[in-house]
């Protein structure tokens, strides 16, 4: 397994300055070469949007973000890179000269990446002294929130530097797909331009107005897209017979005149005007950046959802970032580190996320105990009990909770959390938690909790096994030497 | 605004019967007309599915079940229905000839909807003799989660027609789009059809396979039409010079030859069965049921995760859940009915949501909370205390909560909340809450809540107004007579 250590970005801009922010916000110290008089305030907005996304995004702590250090020529950006990744214009000539620069200049070794989303990369690796290691990864708008890489080989490029770079994508939380066969565009872009020349032809010939055609997608099959894609989902509409029953039904009405639309309409100044001002009143008002903020808190969510899809294990995009995040969590610094120490536990650093909210950007009431549950699951596991010994049929269940909010969370605010364990038996486990302001260390809201250890499948209480108590009997003595805190043993409305 | 009291399906199968379920689900009768031996059976298994997936979907009550009528002749079914839809096979002359006998036998203004995807309204109304209330209602598959129709009028099709069937979709929790001229397959499966034909070339020219196609469009583009489509997506991408600079940008690759693939793909069997088999491959054994199960509930939890979008406000097909919801609130069973009561007052019904729930399909931690917050909120309402109240800077939060756990809620459970005020003053609020298994009557968990009036702006406790205060004195002294409920009073830990 190759892990990338230092990223090189050559070409900034929207697509360049995301693949910075994908390298940085995961722990890679990043170089970068753009003669674009702007170039560090470009990068500098992109990051912002990308933290932000991010902080909504992963509930796992982000590990330290990478250095960004800003070069005055391609080869010093470039010589102790373990991935470059070129995103200068879309011109062949440009790139393959840039390419072949960066070729010169990188380790042997070195992956070698061109955001190109549509030349052909053995048009590109043609002057190359080390082709084998060069390659197309393609991302998409927002970079730093979808995470699709087309990884596209060209004649020269070996087996391994695709496998290579899979596993790189893959450490920065994307997902690699590899495409066969090069071709002009790939796959993604194929479609979309498929799409992209009907939907012309249906404004152009005022079948409909773009707010229209944006509805009847976003209204049925774009929610459909999101999760399953196109084959998947055809095969479902076949019904119990399947993939090859839905082709034999609807395969005749390719050839219908369903078809005609294949020209390739006529851009002119009267088409793009209609497109233009009919876009205006679609938009009524908003401007990009109020839509971005938008489109990204909705594909946050929608990642989200498809996160608990599939029964909890994760679905799609959701699944991807499940796993991502497990990552993550290992990664960590381990709270085991204290277990000893006569001092609560630090059990979880989080951040309040644009669905956790109510219009007034206040953390809603049940999201505390979201991130009291969250830090209860994070003792439990430190005491071995994780997912693994759930599903062998055994887990700690709340029976009684008691929670003070003593202050305010609000969007975007970082929170960690620390919990003590105030007493624990064969079946009982008794603790405090408490919910910080990781700015002020102010403690948000505290939460006293009555858990029991359950046979899940039998659903009563039984003791746990000597390997779960060892663990939590030498946390309870730790923490025996600790003052009760304030609030325990509070019932409501207790005067203070 | 015309209501639909009574509907009429004619064609059942997977499209007329969601179409059933649609109105009945809406509190709406329906006659249904089938030949087919297994009609009965096919619509109560879509009818079940929908159920499924409406309680997950919609959190608000939804009004009694409309009353279905299997009937044995057209004439029956259609004669006293307010909307009767078409959904026979796919052929000019069967649609024809059935819609010219639903029109002999409906009442004149009757609303007469066809289900065609890809047929003409005004080849259909052809032999009609009032054919001015005639027009094609084109839904999506799963109809009974997706929410869009394409509505279109054919030559002879009213004005008023269009406006009576857009209100009675939005009646029945769809999202009508008017499209301005019809042509075949009208708009959605026009750009269905452009993107499947490119897709069919990718895979016969083996660029990729159907997994790696899925794979590409589900964790890119998939997610941004779910929730914007293509232009209002592509408007971003244009940056703050918006449309006309992204058509200027990219228009020209239009003429790339990124556009080869127009021709049809000749579908043989060869085609047929790579398709199939690498179909097989990517469900990696998963049934159709089961496949359809993991759709339907990222469905459900894309559109809750738009309803949380745009700053809580919701966005697309998750604004248009909540707009439904907002109406079946306004139609339900008001608590005000028991204020005077010496009772609990009954506040919420509601169901656990696919995304309640964890992989043993039990409601996690923090949604008990989360409908012990909807439960406030509703007394808060009943009180004076709604959104507009809080909008002007008052509202009360919660201090202080104690929750005991006593059974457990499972996916798809109906719940029902009470609550009993303990008692109040100018600024405290002392009640009690408890979620019931609506089934078994049993109860799952206990609330005893501490809330306190606050002006949100100073950030302090005040007393709240006469207004609010009359109207919580009067349920205070109601449950004065009440008996404390068990539990109140306790705090964590302690004996029976």
């Amino acid at each position: 397994m190759t892990e990338i250590k230092n990223a090189a970005c050559v070409g900034g801009g929207v697509i360049g300055g995301a693949w910075v922010a994908r390298f940085a916000l995961a722990g890679i110290d990043v170089k970068i070469f753009d003669p674009h008089p702007e170039a560090e305030r470009i990068i500098g907005e992109v990051m912002a949007n990308a933290e932000r996304a991010y902080a909504m995004l992963t509930m796992a702590p982000l590990p330290p973000k990478g250095k960004l250090t800003f070069c005055k020529s391609i080869e010093e950006t470039v010589k102790d890179a373990d991935w470059i990744q070129e995103s200068v214009p879309e011109r062949l000539e440009l790139k393959r000269g840039v390419i072949t620069q960066i070729d010169a200049a990188a380790r042997p070794d070195a992956l070698i990446g061109s955001s190109t989303s549509g030349l052909l990369p053995s048009d590109l690796q043609a002057e190359m002294k080390h082709p084998e290691r060069m390659f197309v990864a393609h991302p998409y708008n927002p970079v730093y929130l979808l995470p699709l890489v087309e990884l596209v080989g060209g004649k020269k490029t070996s087996k391994a530097t695709i496998e290579r770079a899979m596993q790189g994508v893959e450490q920065i939380g994307m997902k690699g797909v590899v495409i066969a066969k090069e071709i002009e565009a790939f796959v993604g872009d194929r479609l979309l331009e498929a799409l992209w020349r009907e939907a012309l032809w249906l404004i152009q010939d005022d079948i409909c107005d773009t707010e229209t055609l944006d509805n009847v997608m976003r209204y049925s099959f774009g929610m459909r897209w999101a999760q399953m894609g196109l084959f998947e989902t055809y095969r479902i509409a076949g019904g119990e017979a399947g993939m090859r029953h839905f082709l034999a039904q609807f395969g005749p009405c390719l050839k219908w005149p369903w078809t005609k639309f294949t020209d390739v309409v006529d851009l002119d100044d009267a088409l793009v005007e209609k497109i233009g001002a009919q876009s205006d009143a679609q938009a009524a008002g908003r401007s990009i950046r109020e839509l971005e903020r938008i489109r990204d808190e909705n594909l946050v969510g929608i990642m989200h959802a498809l996160k608990s899809g599939n029964g909890g294990e994760g679905w799609g995009a959701g699944k991807l970032l499940a796993d991502f995040e497990a990552k993550l969590w290992a990664n960590a610094k381990k709270p085991e580190a204290d277990l000893g120490d006569v001092k609560p536990l630090h059990i979880l650093d989080t951040k309040v996320s644009a669905a956790w909210v109510d219009y007034n950007g206040h953390m809603t009431e049940h999201r505390y105990l979201q991130v009291f549950g969250d830090t209860s699951d994070g003792l439990l596991r430190l005491i071995g009990v994780d997912l693994e010994y759930v599903r062998d049929g055994h887990s700690y269940y709340t029976v009684e909770t008691h929670i003070r909010n003593l202050g305010e969370a609000k969007l975007g605010d970082a929170l960690y959390s620390t919990c003590q364990l105030l007493s624990s038996d064969e079946k009982r486990l008794h603790l405090f938690s408490t919910i910080y302001n990781a700015e002020t260390k102010e403690a948000v809201a505290t939460a006293e909790q009555m858990m029991l250890h359950v046979d899940s499948k039998a659903g009563k209480s039984v003791a746990a096994p000597a390997k779960v108590l060892d663990k939590l009997k030498a946390i309870t003595e730790a923490h025996a030497g600790l003052p009760t805190p304030e609030g325990v043993g509070r019932f409501v409305g207790q005067k203070r």
